[in-house]
This record gives structure tokens, sequence and C-alpha cells, in this order.
């Protein structure tokens, strides 16, 4: 078999083998597949799609290329939460340490942010002392002693994905199905697990703007995963405005030690309720989400979360005095107010715009080297359908430095838009599938 | 501008402007632009295609990626053909003395063989002591001395087209007609030219098989030739069966002189002439065609393109006795003649198993650094339409190693097939654009 033929077989629109997809995994791995081979590929995998054989197998093929985590000793259903990420989507904080405080066993990897995006790393950062870096030892000690460890993508857990993921960021082919799917599926496949909760975010915010092409996603996504033999379900959500009220890192471990508390924001402390809830019924600690949603209700009123929080900062070498003492975690030096201009209802927020203006304020990541600053970003006071009065504040931002805050304010202003009526009530969760 | 938009504009189905083509192919000569950047953008021009505009300007860029050769200053209008290559195609080392006798400067750089094509480089260089690999102040010499010159493309000529050519090639976007027109295009603008004939081939030994495509590409060729300012007229040609009878470099040459000395057969005779007055009229010595063809008939009878053709070989370093001598060019070692096995009409004599067969003889290459046998090939002694009896002679075997010769036996065998009737006369020459 030579690469010209399996990237000629998909330019003309051509139904990969299993061996041809193996061939082209291997080769990225080894290295045999050249870049240029590789690109020319995923353009026309891009333009020609895959259909669902395909899309499982090149998962199963990425999941290959590197180490599976067996976790059969740990005696509980392990269950996992991922999101397709967005503007203050925080909810893995709030839903791991629920879900292990439930019985469930979470070995979540995740990612860092990028863009406008923000990623859980960089959010566990924000606690002195949190080590995300964990070997598969220490990530398997902390998973049986605290019932959730949360880690990095290390370079023996899918490496064909590490490499296709750095062409597709370079060669534009970022945005395609076929290719997303498998690209999380095989991370989260590598993570050894019984059932797994997708978080499929949709709107202005989102990686996927409509919501076609997020129920497309999703549809590929639980296809994947149910074939693979894990129990697997996707919600869909929105992600026009921000989740929650808080952007930026710190800032956002506060909001879900609040959350834990039961004094979160209403769309955040729902959608985490919703996705842990999901996580016990794949899990299959619950068989209804009625009762899930009650199991879930209770940890939350009793505090076992915000507990399981605790034990995991301490187990993972961070300082757990940060959950009752938020300024053990550095605050920004100065703060500016953003107030309303007019009377009305606050009629968009939008999500991008304000992730991008965090990350001009030092939250977050323009280029995957950028160092980031883990105390800046913004805190909603105002969300979409909320009243506003002239003067009333609308946001208050977290700064230290002031180069960029001029343009961060200009962006943040033009993402707030105050009509003079009140508009239609959204659904956060728009589907489940 | 970066690499990644131009790649997401064309992928998705955008117009590239003049800035990024030129952004993409000053990357490519300059290597700013990644070699996997490049064959994401291949691939997407491949399957989402160009138009006129992108077509003529890409071509442009190419050709201004190197240097222009600037004939000014010989004062005859300079006028060159180009074939889009098969079996047995040979009409260069005929039309181009016939030309130049004309009165016409031929500026020609060609290129080799490869896979069943032959190319004019290697059928020259069986010529004992032919250098193709002239400098440029030679070629000039040359050509103001003889009227014509003979040489490879050069690294100072269109690098931009060696690169993308060499990445096209291992990541199958070859057969696409904006990325060929400009490969080719670029080359021969490169020349100088007052005018171009092109010679576009189709049928089954043919890079274009099917009559729509050798169409589509005809028209490419002769749009971005005029777009350039050249007067260019395309010809669409058969190549189902190989052009004359001899295949294989020596062969070649020997039906070549022997078609100067008004001895050729019937198709390369007729071909050549024609393609000859063409080049008179674009390069305006004649301006009606009827006239042009009395003029080349005329070179042909008297001899003076055989006279060119010796002053050619001397004035290049080769043995001009070879016009005369044609065993002063090595023979094969041995002969083996295939015969028909029955009586009737030859129905298709399959151009590409012939040109495979020949390569597997060892008189062209399977890879670009194959090295070829000048001596070897096969002598049809029967084409399409031909009547013949069981037992006559089909073709000869000129070989010298027997260690492929079985399996090129049985793929000559093959190509020929014999029918109780006669089919229907095709045309040679099928289309003038």
């Amino acid at each position: 078999m030579k690469p010209q033929d399996v990237i000629r077989k998909k330019r003309d629109r051509g139904t990969l083998t299993k061996e041809e997809i193996r061939f082209f995994v291997r080769g990225v791995t080894t290295g045999e597949m050249s870049d240029y081979q590789s690109s020319a590929l995923l353009m026309a995998i891009f333009l020609n799609g895959m259909n669902e054989e395909e899309r499982l197998c090149l998962t199963e093929e990425m999941l290959r290329s590197g180490e599976v985590l067996n976790f059969s000793d740990v005696p509980k259903p392990k269950v996992d939460k991922h999101s397709t990420g967005g503007v203050g989507d925080k909810t893995s904080l709030i839903i791991a340490p629920l879900a292990a405080a439930a019985g469930l066993a979470v070995p979540m990897i995740s990612g860092r942010g990028l863009g406008h995006t923000g990623g859980t790393l960089d959010k566990l950062e924000a606690i002195p002392g949190f080590r995300v870096g964990l070997t598969l030892a220490e990530f398997r000690q902390t998973l049986e002693g605290v019932g959730y460890a949360m880690m990095g993508q290390t370079k023996e857990i899918a490496p064909a994905d590490k490499k296709l993921y750095a062409l597709r960021d370079v060669t534009s082919t970022i945005e395609c199905i076929p290719l997303i799917a498998a690209s999380i599926m095989s991370k989260k496949l590598a993570e050894g697990l019984d059932g797994l909760v997708l978080d499929v975010k949709t709107g202005a915010g989102a990686f996927m703007k409509s919501k076609d092409d997020a129920r497309a996603l999703a549809e590929a996504l639980v296809e994947t995963g149910r074939g693979a033999g894990v129990r697997t379900v996707a919600l869909i959500t929105d992600m026009n405005q921000p989740l929650g009220c808080a952007v930026g890192n710190r800032l956002e471990v506060i909001e879900c030690l609040e959350t834990l508390r039961g004094r979160g924001p209403r769309d955040l402390t729902e959608l985490s309720l919703e996705l842990t809830a999901q996580m016990l019924v794949v899990g299959e600690l619950e068989s209804e989400m009625d009762e899930a949603r009650e199991v879930v209700q209770k940890l939350l009123a009793t505090g076992a979360g915000l507990e399981k929080f605790r034990e995991s900062t301490k187990a993972q070498g961070g300082d757990p005095r940060v959950v009752d003492d938020y300024n053990l975690m550095l605050p920004a030096a100065r703060e500016e107010d953003l107030l309303s201009e007019r009377d009305g209802y606050v009629a968009e927020i939008e999500a991008e715009a304000i992730g991008v203006a965090s990350m001009l304020l030092g939250a977050g990541r323009r280029r995957v080297e950028d160092k980031i600053d883990p105390s800046v970003g913004v805190v909603l006071n105002k969300k979409t359908g909320d009243e506003v009065r002239q003067g009333e504040l609308l946001l208050r931002i977290h700064y230290n430095g002031a180069e960029r805050l001029a343009e961060a304010r200009e962006m943040l202003r033009d993402a707030f838009q105050v009509a003079k009526r009140k508009p239609l009530p959204q659904n956060l969760i728009k589907a489940v599938l």
C-alpha cells in the first residue's frame, strides 16, 4: 500500500477500508507517512467526508496509536464528561467531584485553553500547587483514592491525535466532523471508560455555530462511542452567552466553589447537575434520570461535592484551604466596572467577544506557547434576559497590566446588547441524544 | 496573510486573489510555505478548482518564480510545440528541424519519460554524444546558429513548478486541469515565445483518457497562453494506439530520421506536418494553413528538415553521422517477433500496454531515478485497421536482458486485439482550438 493510493481513493470520494485507515494512522505515528501526505489526505477527508464505519475505524486506530488505560480493577463504574468547549464553561470542576461523591470513578484527561475558549487544566492551575502533570501511576492512585483525577494529555495517549491535530491547525482542516469526532473520542476512549457524557456546545461562542452542525457532531460522537462499546449520551447546550458569570481562571474556580456551595449561577448549576445526573445513568448507578437528579441535588446540598473538591486538591498537590479562602489564589490588582448606558433588557451577550476580551487581559492564549495570568478576567453581573437600568453594573473587569485594557473594554462593551423588549427565553439544554 | 487563510478560502470554494496566489507561489519558492500547507492547498485546488483568472495568475506567478528567457534580439518568430505526452510520440524531433528550416526559432525545453510515456531528452540521448544539459548561453547560441535548440528544464526556470510537481506526485494531486495547465504553461512561457502549438493527447494511452477532459485541458492551456499574450493553438489528437510504429529511444530516433526522409509512418508524418504548419501560422510566417502545409511539405521533400537535424546534432555535441548510419547508435542485442494467432483486422492496440512493456524492457523509467537502455523497445508492423493473417508479424521486440521479457511479451500480446471486422477509422486529429 502507498500513501498516494489512500489519498487518491479519498480524493475520488471512495470509502477507506480498515486496512487503509490503519496504514494512514500507523504511518502518522511512526513518521512513515510524511506530513505533506497526511495533510493532503486530511483535506480530502475534510472535503469528501467519512462515513460512520470509517469514523469509528479512524477513532480506534488513533486510540490504539498509544496507551489505553485500564481501570478494570477499580471497583466502580468509570465515567467521564467531555465538553466541546466554550466561554465560561467550567462544569468539569463541579461535575467531577459530584460524580465522585456519588460513587463513580472519573478519570478525566483535559486540555488547555486556546483563543476565546478556556481549558480545565488552566483553571486548576489557578490553585496554588495544583499539579496536572501527573504520571499515569499518580493518576491511577488519585482516581482510586479520591474517586476522580484530573490531568493533561500525555505523550503516551493517542500520539497520532497529537500529530494530526497540530497538522490540522496549520492546514485549515480543523472544522471537520469526522476528524473532530475521532480526535475527541480517541482520547476519551483511552481513559478506559464504561460511560461517557458529551456536552456539545452550539451558538455564537461555540466551535459549532449552527444547531445542525452541533447535532451532526453530537451524532458522530455518540455513534463512535457506542460503536466502541461505551455507553454514551450527548447533550446539545447553548453557548450564545457565556456559561455562568465568571470568565478567567481564578474567577471561574471561585464560581465553581460557590456552585458546589449551592450559590452558583442558575445556568451553570442547572447544566452541571444535569450532566452529573446523566453520568450516574450511563454509569448505571441509577436507572432513571429523575432519581439521578435527586441524588445529585442531595450531594450538592450536603456539601459532599465541595468536600471531594477539597480532597482532590490536596491529592494533586494544591492548597486545600483555597476552598474556604479564595484569596489564597492571588486576585488581580485592579478592577473596573462596565455600566449600562441605558434602561432595558440584556438582549444578547456575545460569548466569543467576552472570551477574546478575557484573553486580551491575559486569561487566555492567542498562541499555544503564550503564558496566561490566572488572576484576570471578567465577571458578568447581568445575563441575557435580565432587566437593567442605566448606570447599573453589567460586568466587572479584573486586570493587572493596562496594555490591552482599552481594547478589551471596547470589545466587552460591544458584546452587550441592551434592548427595549425582553428577549424570548432560550433553552439551555437544546437536545439529548 | 497566513497560509492557513489562503487554504481555508480555497477549501470553502472561494476565488483566490492575485495577492493570495502570489503569496502561495512565493512561499513555495522561498520555503516559507511549508510542504504540508502547500499539499493541503493543492488538494483543495484539486477538489474545488480554479477559474480562468486564478489559473492565469498561478501560471504567471510560477513563471516569475524563476528566470524568463528573452530572445527578442533573435530576429525570427519564436515558436514552440508542446505535447501532453503519449506512447511513440516523437514529433518534437521532426517538427523542430522542419520549423527551423522554415525560418522559425524554436527554443524547446523538454522533459524525460516516466511510466508508460517517453521523453524527448531520452530520445536525443540515444544519439552518441548528444548533450541536452546546455547552459543558457549554449542554448541561445544553438538557437541562433541552428534555428532550434533542445534542452532540459534548468533550476533557473520555474523553480516553483519543480517543487509543486514533486509534491503533487506524492500527494495524488496530479490530474487536475488548473495545476497541469499552470505547470505546462509556466515552463513554456519561460521560453520567451511569440507563438505556441499544443498537442493535447486523448485516449487510452494519454494522460487525459476522455475527450471531454482533453478538451477542458486544451481550453485551459489556450486561455492561459492567450491570456499571457502568446499566440496559442491547441490540437486534440488520438492516443489510443501508439503514434507511429517505433517505441523505445533509438528506434524512435530512427523513425524520426525516416520520417524526415519522407518514409515515415502515415500517422506520424501527418501529425508532424500539421503541427509544424500550425507553428508557421502562429509564428506569422504564413497566414493560411493551406500555404503553411505546402511550405512544410516542400521542406520535407527537399530534405531541408533532415539537414537541420544533422546541424543540430553536431551543434549539441552529437555524432552527426548517425543521420546516415543508424547503427552508430548501438542496437539491442536480440530481437523477437510477435506473430498474429489469427486472421482478421487489428481492432485495437493499447498504447499504455505497449508503453509499459517497453518500459519493462528498459526503454523507460518506473521511477524518476531509474536508468534507461536507449537501444531497446518495440516496432509495430501493424497498426489499428490493418488487415493481418495468421502467422504474420505484429511487432518486433528489441531487447538486451531477458529478465522481464516474458512479462513484456505477455503484455504486448494482450495489447493487440485482432477481430473479424475492420474497425471504423478514427480521426488522428480530433479538434483544433
